[in-house]
């Protein structure tokens, strides 16, 4: 591997050193407050350098987390079509994901997040922001009351789906056809985004 | 403490072996197939002391789980009126039990189900045995088509609100109303044990 001048040569501690500082930073400050400069000065290296081999904070925090696939891309089928049908995409989108080999980087996202409070900050930083926010974002929701909430909730359905069919492998989830699940969870998702729900409701 | 008469004394090393021998058991063969005799045999005891100490098989599960409620009395709340508001029923007794000290019992078995293929098992063989199917007895729908599906599917959302709001504690599901909670998954329990599902359907 050829050396590369600079403060530090490009060599794989550096990269490795940079994530977890940034695994570090992202965890005790969340994602807003973490700064690449921050991060470049935990780990001693330039923030130049930082952006030389992860791009984008965004892009970092997902070499750091270990995230094989973009979200980005995918939230990008799910938005398209709008409120209509978004349940149902979102699901069908939420359990390709799975089904891939980017599974096993969900399966340790999720174990690490009820094993330590470091993996549960980190889970709910990559939750909130990179996947309920979007979701929002595309909707032109992020204004409307409780939006915060309604998207909360499905993702509480997908992080139990997530649970019940590749983690606790609840039987028949576990082996049911994505489409059966599709048709059971998408009207689910649809109304937390969507529907009518009382959020207001007092014990009567 | 007052010493007993029998094959071994009636003391803490006992019980402690006995709920040992039992969670192997119960992980190793299921709740149905791990007997009260060979759980015994395993302990080094005889059968007429394990059913001295915990009485029946189910009462030892729930005491080698380390659950300190009975489900049947819960249970028995949510069955009482039918299919009719169950969902509601369900959901209140389920966030009343998890604001209560006995979810330290289930963060704790959500966690070892997480991550082991032991807790896995034994978090299966609990959500099966103890709350799915008695739930579904209750409503008089254990030989429906799908029934185990529609059980399992309310099972996934209720771990998905356990793992948002004990343990992730995402916002704002983490520090929302309980009332609100009903109101949003209320009808999202309600659907899946007694609505409308099109679970055969195929990919269009």
């Amino acid at each position: 591997m050829a050396r590369r001048t600079g403060r530090r040569p490009g060599n794989p501690d550096t990269r490795e050193g940079i994530l977890t500082a940034a695994r570090e930073a992202f965890a005790e400050r969340g994602y807003d407050a973490a700064s690449i400069r921050a991060i470049a000065t935990r780990a001693g290296v330039d923030p130049a350098l930082v952006h030389h081999y992860f791009g984008t904070k965004e892009q970092l925090f997902l070499a750091a987390m270990r995230i094989p696939v973009n979200p980005v891309e995918i939230l990008r089928v799910i938005g398209d079509g709008g409120r209509e049908g978004v349940g149902e995409r979102l699901v069908r989108a939420f359990l390709g994901v799975w089904d891939s080999p980017a599974g096993v980087a969900g399966a340790a996202m999720l174990r690490s997040g009820m094993s330590s409070e470091w993996g549960a900050r980190m889970l709910r930083e990559f939750v909130t922001r990179q996947i309920l926010r979007r979701v929002l974002r595309m909707l032109d929701m992020e204004h409307e009351p409780h939006a915060n909430l309604r998207a909360a909730l499905a993702g509480s359905q997908l992080v139990g789906l997530a649970m019940t069919r590749y983690i606790v492998k609840l039987e028949p989830i576990a082996s049911a056809s994505r489409e059966t699940l599709v048709a059971a969870v998408a009207p689910t998702l649809q109304r937390y985004l969507t529907g009518e729900i009382d959020f207001d409701r007092t014990a009567s």
